[in-house]
């Protein structure tokens, strides 16, 4: 699969988000995931954040990341993003953390499930699921 | 004034609250000071949950820190608070975080606005300030 | 297997972790599990502090999270941790953080390598594995 | 004194940035300083990650911050940063954060010491020394 199949997004690394070590706090890695995932959805012409004014969310119900190496404070990553699985009330997203000098820092994916304001489990709206299918093949997923 | 004017709470230092310079974080010692607070008001018997699940919320107007020295991971710091200054719809909370062996590591104030859950401007309400009076006569700060 | 073997230490949410949906932020319960590990290892009598200050540090190569259920601001949730796993470099920590009323919010692992301070990874020294060793064989994991 | 005296640099607000009020922690305002300070110091040709390779830190020794009005997630605000005031060893920062819609968010300052890798206090080098006094000349101080 190209490269060009991922969504990349660029993020700094902030003072804030190092540690004691002079490297990112392996949790921060989590909020790169949803910067990530945010940037993809915004791509797709649905931002979060319209999502959630409409009544839904996108709560998380599972977070897996992998460490392979890591940078510190200035550093500008990519987050590279893509769907990777798509259910009726689910959605997966994997990431990939790159740095030019240390290549792949961080992989990892998260899972998804979509409720609406009352947190009842709820259908992916049909609008946005359709946009999501075209993402996975374009990703080549449903081939 | 004496020492036990100041209600304390003891706060271990997360790896997440250090940066690459191997310290605390300027920024978390506001989280510091949301802890001091959040624990003074709970010993005067108002728990600040309480206070936002009655519509209430005290939302902060200005806060201000001086660094003196600063400390590292797992270090046990504790946190001073009192109230110094109290009228119909403010409130500030003064603050000393110290530790046993740097003395005085940060000394700071925050001012608080009460608000309704319309965003309103609100009196503090008339237990909370009966209550918070009292602490500020205990504090000397009437006398 | 009694729950007694699990390490338990207790964590009150500040207004800091909580996002927009009012619960805690995905990504924060990885300094849960942080706070989880470092108690255990202190009462195993290996500060994590005292670890690093002798030139080792235990990095993460994996984290896992898997999310059940969510709490707000100022709830007081338990975390339980145990070792899983012990190889010559590696080192496995599981965890549950559960709450009294919603009982499992959370349950995940960290998979770490212990390096030097030259980065260069070494086998855990054997003062701590051994006391690992013992927890482990308390939890049950070697019968 | 122009608009254009500022330095600016834009900042999208993080789902993690925001707390249970569903507006962004006060606290973290102290990270947005932090990048408005960051992003100014790169354009004057002194970014501050190769001024601590240099053996150089700029420790905060005050922060100060006002709190006008506040807004949520996703919002893109403006971090307008310039240099205030420049002694031997001591720099300040002021700060104002804006929303198209809202307007002036937070204003604020930040007072930071020069130290070396000894954490001796230092004079600021002076070749950052002499573009900090031509920034500073831009913006009318000395005048």
């Amino acid at each position: 699969m190209s490269e060009n199949d991922w969504h990349e997004t660029k993020i700094r690394v902030r003072y804030k988000d190092t540690d004691r070590m002079g490297v990112v706090y392996y949790g921060n890695y989590l909020t790169y995931f949803e910067i990530g995932r945010a940037e993809l959805m915004r791509d797709l012409g649905f931002p979060y954040s319209a999502f959630e004014s409409d009544g839904y969310s996108l709560v998380v119900t599972e977070a897996n990341a992998k460490y392979h190496s890591n940078v510190g404070y200035d550093t500008l990553v990519t987050v590279r993003t893509k769907i990777i699985d798509l259910r009726l009330v689910r959605v997966s997203f994997k990431y990939e953390i790159v740095d030019e000098q240390y290549g792949l820092l961080v992989s990892g994916y998260t899972v998804h499930a979509c409720i609406n304001s009352n947190s009842k489990p709820m259908r992916i709206p049909p609008e946005l699921r359709k946009i999501m299918e075209e993402n996975l093949l374009c990703a080549g997923f449903y081939e």
